[in-house]
């Protein structure tokens, strides 16, 4: 069930950025790079199956979640498919970190690993629990959406495939930690500005509006509420959390964030972040091999490039 | 919410064990102990958050689950106090893999330790599904039942503290550890018999027949199952998952266990397990320090007492 889930669809972005943290240093095959890789694919699941979970939601790209194909399976059994989700979900836990321990490492860089694993996962965690916070504010600012990006998704997404990439192909770490970080925390903020972006505007394969539907405070819905007031804010206020709100309301408030410039100001925001991200991973040449830094610049223009 | 539950009433059977199993090897302070038995106390943590939302149980000794607790906090929120519940079950888990990494053991002990824990949260997932299995069985067999108590309870309560315990004080587990099993084994089977006979028998502290009402398929009502048949067992089938049972239905079930001398039986084998367990332990003077063996030797006959 969840090896499917892993295998289905997905653009594979922490395996590649485990591959190319390792050809910052490198370019010989580092061995036990491929049970990082599995590691962190394993602890991403972990994450998936439990928020598919808390979100009730009913589909993943390419299928159901975990917790509905069980819901299928035992349709007249709710709580055994709920009980094994929850287990599906501990297990991916239980062997992401396990995986780990079989690699080819040293003793020493496996135990720093193990490090960044466990902390990443108790981090995400807390991202999840801020997450929840953010989604019962009225108006939550800017400060607690960075929060949440970079607890509920940079730091597993982004950060922990640099911070066990590197050590794994035989960096120390220590030297590089600042500039990863700064790294990571610009370009996962620019990437989740990008997809609250697509799903207000529905230039993104999904229909607009499902953070709007599942009261999600996300940078774009933030940001319609901040710039609205009276009869206009209440339109969506009333939208939020609204499962069955209407096609004509999100394109309402669509057309409200585009008369007060709040689509171009975000594109702006991704472009500058995207910008930080690159600028710091230009700054690691030449300690760091030149083909494997221009995979680093260019992946943050990448992702502004798709809401230009 | 977690560290309330961990910290109020129990047995500490599990912190009990791992500075005892240190006792055979050393009579010694050994370094990194605490952080073992914290470790396994947030293991437990972990798994009890999350069997309490399987089980949808409102209660645990001296207070409300987790699940619970947050239930009442968020009482117009259901999916909030879900999604609080699952969330502190995985901070809880790894926690207790982090918490190894900070002892004080040699890399080579660590290691070891974070293989036994993490191999021990899986095979404690193994056992709920297992346990799921059981309860959906119409007659399931002595096998599946010894399987479920050894996955979902032997190997986190018993074995593991041993398991941990004796390296941490630097006994070679090698050349324990089939010894270890089979004392865990047949004293965690002896500890599952005497529960799910006081549940039964009411001689426990708690009303008798929460497994009845649960529908748990335990040692005592598979044993009712298995030696009654035509309108006797109907009486035990139409009680097992019926939350509503009446305390007459209970009291029905116990005399005809009572009168197939399913009761004795069932004594007769808590004490025959209670014997082996001892018996391992004893095997294992002089190699093992002979005060600390006697702690294992006398636990089982503790465990057998309580329905005698």
């Amino acid at each position: 069930m969840g090896g499917q889930l892993s295998l289905r669809g997905g653009k594979r972005l922490r395996p590649a950025l485990v591959y190319e943290a390792a050809r910052l240093v490198t370019d010989e095959e580092v061995p036990g790079l491929d049970e990082v890789a599995l590691s962190l694919e394993l602890l991403q699941m972990h994450g998936l199956v439990h928020d598919d979970i808390i979100d009730d939601s009913p589909e993943r790209p390419g299928g159901p979640s975990t917790y509905y194909a069980y819901r299928q399976e035992f349709p007249h059994d709710e709580r055994t498919a709920l009980a094994l989700a929850i287990l599906a979900g501990d297990l991916a836990a239980f062997l992401s970190v396990r995986v780990l321990l079989d690699g080819a490492a040293s003793d020493e860089v496996k135990q720093a690993m193990l490090r960044v694993q466990l902390d990443t996962g108790a981090q995400t965690v807390a991202g999840q629990i801020t997450d929840l916070e953010r989604d019962s504010s009225p108006l939550p600012d800017e400060e607690l959406l960075h929060c949440v990006t970079e607890f509920k998704s940079t730091r597993y997404s982004i950060l922990a495939p640099l911070r066990l990439g590197l050590p794994a192909a035989g960096a120390d770490l220590a030297a590089d930690d600042e500039r990863v970080l700064r790294y990571a925390t610009a370009l996962g903020i620019a990437g989740q500005m990008r997809n609250d972006y697509l799903d207000l505007s529905g230039e993104g394969g999904a229909g607009p509006g499902s953070d709007i539907r599942a009261g999600r405070r996300t940078y774009a819905v933030q940001a319609v509420l901040a710039a609205t007031g009276g009869a206009e804010r209440a339109v969506v206020e009333k939208a939020l959390g609204d499962v069955d709100c209407p096609r004509e309301s999100v394109d309402h408030i669509r057309d409200l964030a585009r008369r007060h410039g709040i689509d171009a100001r975000i594109r702006a925001d991704i472009r500058r972040h995207a910008q930080t991200a690159t600028a710091e991973a230009a700054a690691g040449t030449p300690h760091w091999r030149t083909e494997a830094v221009s995979f680093f610049t260019h992946l943050p223009h990448v992702v502004a490039h798709t809401v230009q």
